[in-house]
């Protein structure tokens, strides 16, 4: 039937839609429809089943020769080169500071960014219609896009991946049905994985799905929680199968619109049990990955639980969580929670929490996530610092939570995007080694506080000078010396880094 | 087929897809998929058609009894009534300061987000599943919602709707087509309005079909521009039809999302000559609404050129429009651009442009459109200060450009909602009266500038006083005199009158 | 000398100036001058040493008669009163919800912006010139005031105060004579408490004199971080001296003003040392008030330690300094963060944490403190929520860091600004008496969770249920009911308790 | 007297305060005096007389050789330096896109931070304490100043300088007085300038005497409006004078606090009656240069009247003042209203009123007017790209609108920060042209309206294409093609030339 409606629409050119018949059920294959926030539905878009494709449309996962056919394999070029095809500061072999570019990075591609994006946003429908896609949600497409997927990573150049459970597979009708396509879709992700990519880490989709729409672990429904609680096994069971590094939970729903209608406190104590649970879970199945959780402070929701990076740690630690759990930073969250992207992963970095960073911007006039690739220079550096003074990210690395805008739409668009934030983070550690190696700034961190190494400030330190004491000093010493802090040095030092 | 397809999915209860052969091709009929801006489609969602109301179902506009069959017409019964089924404030014919309650407000529903909302955001997908939607974008379906539109202004008491072409009649696979079926369904408002029912306004939905990610008038395609045009003016002409007493603007795709792909100046230029366009035809076809632009700062784009209501103002005065269009001022986009929404309110009538009101209310947390109905009686009154200033609103009203919270899904959220908003506003009304009455807020004010009623005042204003003249009187005056500005005797008045 | 100065001013009627001889030195006096952030010191401003109060001015703490002459007591006259000098809504030896209002509310002036505000700004000087006022910061002057305060304390009807040491006592030229100066108006303020008047808290100023520019307890200089420690030291003790029920610590410039020269992790470290030391003293002199954290996300600093409730309590945990302090939470900071006060309280309550209110607010258009006073009735009722979850603020209260605006400038207008804060806050009371009683709204609530009252809920909340347990339930019952979270209803229950 | 009093201040090398006979009156000297926004005046700090010093200290203009004494005349020795003292991207007379880098920049020093500014804050005390200050407001300090800054501007190599008259001279007991302490000190300005160096604006200071509480132009008093008239006469005069190649109008206190006791309209009305005085009087007295209004958003007000370009723009249309301003875009203004700087600088030069600019930077996290040197060179870039495209900014240019860090407290850092602004814009002109010579980005925005430069496209942008003619266009052609804005190639293209 569905090829039926499949060459109806594709004759017309227009409108293309297609059924088809899915264990023996009807699953909707939509492309051309979506349900903007509040708007209408609307039925027509561009043709997404070309006729001269006909031998690469429908309901299979083949697909004839390359997704990505005028793209070569990308490589690295230097500075002066005018091709947009190329790195010019990515040098994954290059050694800087004593390891190879790439192993500072470990960069991975954001599979729902990247494969399922649409374009889509409150006030619009979707704008990518990419050639290999059919219109459907179907598992046959859930691997031809998986592929598609595969061969991205290769020409770009990434070993890592990541992934929500329903990005890769479609959601059945029931949990069951859900898992089934989950596993079909791994099984092919497994096999074409091979050796040398795996997943940077996986996490489940708890936010879409309208049963989500109280929270997952802090629905007020019972029977949500226990859903969740499945969903996130499997999706353990599956990061756990594919050899992924991580596993992630962003609290999307965790959170609330109004405390009018909400117990924060028994909704946070939920939370917790949650987490306790996966911890157990992940050391039942022998899973080695780190924990993670993406602070957000708010959208969807008005706020989030997970506001920020020190608002996580108190969480942690309140319910005994710490040792546990590590925090994946995210840039563009970091500045809708008022915070500068640094401000957050050095908050992490000094409560032992730095595991992982979703390398993406925000604008600075705009009050929601825009997960813009980083274009910036200058806040590269300021990350690639803190990641420095880390010793790295592994197992984490650097996530490419980012998206096209919803007015790229070519092709080459999504080359050019990761380009530009790969150059633009392999800028920032060119820089940020400069730094370190001319030490003017270190030193000058270092200096403002050695009144700290004498004696009484190694006590101070070790927590043994108490208030009479110190009473006692400061009527002795009178007034301080207290010498400039030297801001506009520093930012002269760090910009001529640049 | 679509039947079959419909009774398959019945039967599986879930999974409720619909096709119907319509005008001769194949229109795609959806309610369970969605595609979330980033996000996986999802084929599954909770029932829609279900079997025991198979008689209502499919595809037909008609429906049997009532769409909200448990719901009374909503009366008047005072401050103290319990009945969230009631007015407690609003009491359409009670006088105050001279006129009807609901002369004051002429309240409006807003067909898009009461018939058209899903609760859909960007990080989900719809929970809204109304008893009477088929999960179909057909123009029956759009014809059964009109009717239901048409008990919901009855019972809710309200004499005024709103809408988008788009909204209230799908898109067709062209333009014509696309015109027919709004026709069609107009017919039917029209008849269903009687004598007694208008359209507040009507507006074109120029930005959800991805033809318009880079804008309508102001897209850098021109063939894009002609399309709007041939839009604005199909949608001119439907409200004129209906009887609308306005036409708004909202140019959501109109701005940019960086300056470094954008020609500001040319997109402006072009704007401008559509609007020149639209009041043109306006004349041409005698539709003597009042034209209306309703500025918002961002969202979707990262710059809207109607920022405010002064940026809004600025370009009409540039491209001599002045004196054609008034301004639709909404409470939320004025808090977005970092006004409250009073001083917006004020910024257009002080400039002769306060045209109407959406009547919505933001998160101040919240950097992005929430679109809550109106609960606080603090800013209600300062909206009806203003309201009164301005000899209401005619032929403008409210309009209820607000939506339920995507959490809130049953029918009778709908009434609640609404009825909320509307005793918000009645209370802000009495409120305002009450401060009106008394005087003392008023007689503050007025006293603050009398030392401008001298003669040397009115020379100031008049603009005759000179700045020799002026710094004779400052050396003659010496050091002037500066009373308290009593800004918390304001606030204790204010207070006092809610 | 200073005499002869000051008579001349005197005599000018103009550039009031004086300087006087104490303790054997030249101590400035200054009312006229200031130093406006970026802008020019002004040597010229009002008369403030008037001719006909000259047994009233100069180098004396003596004031004859009465400070607030035209003022009476302050009394309840009931909601219809239009006596500005009344209170219209709080009632103190009324009982609400079982408990008088007085002990619910537990109001204090704060010292500072009541006795010490002079209506400067970033961009401006001062203009509030105080009749008591003669434009010194003498001892004798700060004796005078301290009168001030005690008279307005009792027309007020208000028995706590709240101080920082410098507001109450110059500072010397050295350490040892600061103290000198505190322990001299401290003695007049102890006398002047009588047995029914208390501080609700002391704290230290350490943030205005320059020597603080890097921080008190964070500074990089090791002498400063002595000074501050020997300045709590003795605020502490002047604090539990007077009877002071909490002691506060604000950390203005315990932040950062770029990451490019902090060592973050360092000063951190410092700052527990410090509140470790300051629990050790407060034990050691047998003081038994509350030590309270007063959260500020920034200004003065671009970042401030104590960002939010939660940043404090991660930071508490993490030093092991929970169970020693609590928490000071100020509504206009809560905003700042990005949160409500709403939020902010629940936060701190059930992290066990909440201790007092700074009772004010901001702007919300403003992107800085404005402490002004709250007039919202919405907010006050939903502050009074949480107060009455906590069962009372006690030992902590209402600190009114709240001051007139710039532009108010009669004697009325304190107490015009105080009678609206605390008439705003027992509004708010009332009306939240009045949601408990009605129960509608907690029920709301209570409903909404109840599916985890169930032996399942019970197991998960113990955290008996893993994750295997959890699949299984989640298979078995299927897709979830997940109902309306009634939001809009929740906003009608509680407007109309207002 | 003085003399007597500045002795024993150095004698006790604390507390160092003077007062001096001046004018037969006395004169208040003050440093160490400063009236925190709400906290105490304090009136210990360091010394500012040193005894080393004494020759050059007192109430004298004298000031014993240099002023910088280790500070060489500041040279470009391009990107490789190290010597913070150099500038590595600032060539003055190297020649870019055909204009020598100092007539692109025309950079000027801001008096009033520079040398007024004192590092205080709402929260602090001054913490600057230059060695040529002593302590005083006199108008003997003023000319030493003065003397100072014509050295700065010497050794940085800056030829034009900005100032408010309150700034450079003393405000006097009357406005005569005052006006005659202005000329002494702008006659030694006068001299000292030469040939070769000029204002770059002048201003008068209406907004830190409390007089201007309720606005200038604004205020609710005629006196305060007749005061302010007769004192931007004078400033004009002045600037005229001095050569000043522009005079700015920045309404600090043009705006309200709360609109509850405002009557916006009518103080509007005031401010246009005003400047159209300012424009005759210009005339009047043959002053060529040009009138510039500066737009901020807020701060210190809640609501300044001249909010952005656009609503500045909107005020001079509506009050027929345009063709007489133009417009001081400062980017920190800028983004505190919710724009880019790039924006503000683009909507001012649409509007023809692009005149100068206020070189400075905010924090992106802060909601308040930081006043920070620029060092983004991304920025810079945008920045220069809007001057290149209106022609250069003549007779505008940079103003160094921006202040040291209150903790930037070495004389040296006064040089680092010039020297970093300056190298910043530089290399922002460098990076500009760049693009400019490269023309690939100028090429992706022409070639995206191409479609416009078609014979219809004309048509439209004639104003000659009706919405029938429109219509009947967008029916033949069907749906338009829509490519891609190539959003992150823009971004590539940009930062590749940086």
């Amino acid at each position: 039937m569905s090829l039926m409606i499949c060459s109806t629409k594709c004759l017309n050119d227009f409108d293309c839609l297609m059924n088809t018949m899915k264990g023996g059920r009807v699953v909707l294959l939509v492309l051309l429809c979506w349900n903007v926030a509040n708007f209408a539905v609307i039925a027509a878009g561009p043709q997404t089943c070309p006729a001269n494709l006909e031998g690469q449309c429908g309901d299979s996962e083949e697909w004839k020769g390359e997704f990505f056919p005028g793209i070569p394999k990308i490589k690295y070029e230097g500075p002066n080169s005018k091709n947009h095809l190329a790195f010019k500061w990515y040098n994954a072999e290059e050694v800087i500071l004593g390891k190879k570019m790439k192993d500072w990075m470990r960069f991975s591609v954001a599979f729902w960014h990247t494969f399922r994006g649409t374009g889509g946003d409150p006030f619009g429908g979707p704008t990518k219609f990419w050639p290999w896609e059919d219109g459907t949600n179907s598992v046959a497409m859930a691997k031809r896009r998986m592929r598609a997927n595969f061969e991205f990573l290769d020409k770009i150049g990434v070993d890592y991946w990541c992934f929500h459970d329903r990005d890769i597979a479609p959601e059945g009708s029931t949990l069951k049905e859900s898992n089934a396509y989950l596993d079909e879709v791994v099984a092919l992700a497994k096999e074409l994985q091979g050796s040398k990519i795996k997943p940077l880490w996986g996490t489940a989709q708890l936010f879409v799905q309208p049963r989500y729409m109280h929270g997952a672990a802090t629905s007020s429904e019972l029977g949500v929680y226990a859903y969740a609680a499945a969903q996130v096994k499997k999706a353990m069971d599956v990061t756990n199968y594919l050899g992924g590094e991580n596993y992630v939970f962003w609290g999307g729903r965790e959170g609330y619109q109004t405390l009018l209608n909400t117990d924060m406190e028994r909704e946070l104590n939920h939370l917790a049990s949650f987490f306790h649970s996966a911890v157990a879970y992940k050391k039942k199945i022998g899973f080695n990955g780190t924990l993670l959780i993406e602070p957000k402070p708010q959208e969807p929701t008005k706020h989030q639980y997970d506001w920020d990076a020190a608002t996580a740690a108190n969480f942690l630690r309140k319910y005994g969580l710490l040792g546990e759990f590590k925090l994946n930073i995210e840039c563009n969250h970091a500045t809708l929670s008022g915070h500068s992207c640094h401000h957050e992963l050095e908050t992490a970095r000094i409560n032992g929490l730095l595991g992982n960073i979703d390398a993406n911007t925000g604008d600075p006039q705009v009050g929601w996530d825009t997960d813009q690739f980083l274009t910036d220079i200058s806040e590269a550096t300021m990350v690639m610092l803190s990641v420095i003074r880390n010793g790295g990210l592994a197992p984490g690395g650097f996530n490419f939570d980012a998206k096209l805008r919803r007015e790229s739409t070519d092709v080459e668009d999504i080359f050019i995007a990761h380009i530009g934030g790969m150059d633009t983070l392999a800028r920032g550690l060119r820089s940020a080694a400069k730094l370190v190696e001319d030490g003017a700034l270190t030193e000058l961190v270092r200096k403002r506080y050695e009144s700290f190494d004498s004696d009484i400030g190694k006590k101070i330190e070790a927590g043994e000078a108490d208030f009479v004491f110190l009473e006692k000093k400061a009527l002795e010493w009178g007034e301080p010396k207290v010498p400039s802090a030297k801001q506009e040095l520093a930012e002269m030092l760090f910009q001529s880094a640049l």
